[in-house]
């Protein structure tokens, strides 16, 4: 399956239509869209992962309760405000505005989700959203996927959206993703909202089994700052008209819809470390011969997150010293003087030693480019993993020193 | 008792000499001391904490082992080089190191404890090194403190130093202290090298249960960048020559003394702070109402490390969702919706909720502090702690993107 990035173009599934409008939301008065509306023909299977941090927010709690019922029709998005830390109103506000748009749609307000993002703590702004309401509805007919994906922007300089085409027994199924996310970005449910569409009918449990699966294999391996948010959400969405196809049982074809969706979400995962605040490079941090995947994951994810390895990938400084005392401090036994270490494909370390050749001018010419691979290998076992992490610049510090308002 | 920092002026404690030279260790040719000694004039009873890192650099392997008998006469400290995963070539060059300088000493090599700091994974510059040595050893005539404290700094802008007097039933005490460390630091031991000096003659299993107490309260206590160095070092030495006075065994003496050990430490680790690399503001961080000790410092230190917190500190935001965000994520249990925050005195959450006074000027004029508070309870339990940080700078990222060479 190939994963093609979508970059501008009108890009229709069947069984969906979309919509965004301005509505005031991010600031008042100006034509930037920030509400949006994702609505099926017909009640889709659906299934969805949420954030894992302690506080989160009212749409997440309406999301988490509205998907057990693996059905779902509307998600109903907005950037500029998280609703979240808003207490009871923040919860009667979300319930309002999706009865609302449930009433404007004639459907049942169970199978519209929730999903917002922005700033913690603040009411969001209600009126204006409910003002905006009859318009989104309106423009299901016009609006397009890209309409959306540029509505849930915040500190993302790009939308971000995939499109994959899938063969099965049944015949050919679609998907379509989009996501948000550039900041408060971490493993353990990445940051963001995100949403993927398929045009196939997927029996919503077999749906949710591939989406924790395609999740912990691609959200969950990113990380630009460590920092888990309170409105992580990526749902799902399948089937959603009255002729879609059915994914038959037979075992090659639930693998090849499973990794359709994994590629999905892979392509929008890598996405958002692209667009990771600041960054000017992605950097995967794969880390082998841990004792387990657990382990290895453990400290792929130390290194990955320590400031001091992500400024010096900055610099394109190849410091590996900083490499290896962060894996040191990750809790993961391991002999330090048996290991072997690269950065972008040039031996550093070997069996626990500075290699003969000179390798300094080679690693710090690979790490001019703009993606590279930091290769750990512990050599104590057989568990592997890996995370995809930004360099950390001054235009980090700038974007997130700035004052909200 | 009353911290003191010195600043300049030539600082002495009976029993102790001290001496610095230029090595050319941080680079061949300058002027700049990188090479330090401290002697006392016999030997001191000791003691020491070092880094918690699974890759440990060779002088602390030696320093561990020889602190075991209780006893040390001399410490060899060098910036420049932290002699960190050099494998069998750094052992033996400490060795060495520490056998030439006891040779020209004419004491115990086992009574010397060598500290390094500076770029992991570089061979020491050991010709040089032995070649300053007699040099070092016949400035003991003439140096200072001051000059020690400046040959150990790295990043560091200023050097670190408190003296403090104390008063027993013996009669009364002097302590002077040094270190260093402005990045990679992180509880757990914070990232540093660090010599305390007593001149009264304390037992060394007593010096030992005073230290780790007083690390715990003080170096434990303080983050900058949440990296844990392979160096981290910190000794006490305390009476070293042959007329000092012996320590009561009256609690209240006990008492005097280790709370002046904890004295010097915070003095010290405070320091550290406000020299953390691009630091412009000192943070608390302290977390009350917790269900243990344990869990408040936990959710103290995911707050004092999260890098949106620490920007949002730098631009004197109070961006208290992103704190109480952090707090949710520590595996921590709590009623997100029964808290109290305030930032520099200033409440802003109460019970779960927004104040409804202006809150926000207040708070943000608050934050134009160099120093300030930030203050949650959780109301979950009588457990607290407190974590000094800073907040994060452009230029912390400039320092560490700056390629070594």
């Amino acid at each position: 399956m190939k994963v093609i990035k979508l970059t501008g173009i009108k890009q229709t599934i069947r069984g969906f239509r979309f919509s965004a409008v301005p509505a005031g939301i991010k600031k008042a008065g100006t034509d930037r869209l920030d509400f949006g509306l994702i609505l099926s023909d017909t009640p889709a299977q659906a299934a969805g992962v949420t954030t894992t941090n302690l506080v989160f927010a009212a749409p997440v709690e309406i999301t988490r309760k509205r998907l057990q019922s693996g059905l779902c029709q509307a998600v109903l998005l907005n950037s500029g405000n998280a609703n979240a830390y808003t207490g009871d109103q923040g919860k009667l506000d979300a319930l309002d505005l999706t009865a609302a748009t449930a009433e404007a749609l004639r459907i049942d307000p169970e199978l519209i989700v929730p999903m917002s993002t922005g700033v913690i703590g603040n009411p969001l702004p209600k009126e204006r959203m409910l003002h905006g309401i009859p318009d989104l509805v309106k423009k299901l007919d016009s609006g397009t996927f890209m309409d959306v994906a540029k509505a849930i922007m915040t500190t993302d300089t790009v939308p971000k959206t995939v499109v994959l085409d899938g063969e099965t027994g049944s015949g050919p199924f679609k998907m379509l993703g989009m996501a948000k996310g550039a900041g408060m970005i971490s493993p353990d449910m990445a940051t963001m909202l995100c949403v993927i569409l398929a045009d196939m009918n997927v029996r919503a449990g077999f749906l949710n089994e591939c989406l924790v699966e395609a999740n912990s294999a691609s959200f969950n391996c990113i990380t630009v700052d460590g920092d888990t948010s309170t409105n992580d959400t990526l749902v799902v969405m399948a089937g959603g008209r009255a002729d879609a196809l059915t994914l038959g049982n037979k075992s090659s074809d639930c693998e090849s819809f499973c990794s359709a969706l994994k590629d999905a979400c892979m392509g929008l995962a890598r996405q958002i470390v692209q667009d990771g605040e600041g960054a000017t490079k992605v950097i995967e941090v794969r880390v082998v011969g841990a004792p387990s995947k657990e382990k290895a994951a453990q400290v792929a994810r130390k290194i990955a997150e320590s400031p001091l390895v992500k400024t010096a990938f900055h610099g394109e400084d190849p410091n590996w010293g900083r490499i290896i005392c962060s894996a040191g401090r990750a809790g993961v036994p391991f002999d330090p003087g048996n290991l072997d270490l690269s950065i972008g494909g040039v031996p550093i370390v070997r069996n626990g030693k500075l290699v003969s050749e000179d390798w300094e001018m080679a690693a710090h010419t690979a790490m001019k480019n703009r993606e590279f691979q930091v290769t750990l290998d512990l050599r104590s076992g057989d568990g592997e993993w890996s995370i995809l992490t930004t360099d950390l610049s001054e235009e980090y510090v700038t974007i997130n020193a700035d004052y909200r308002s």
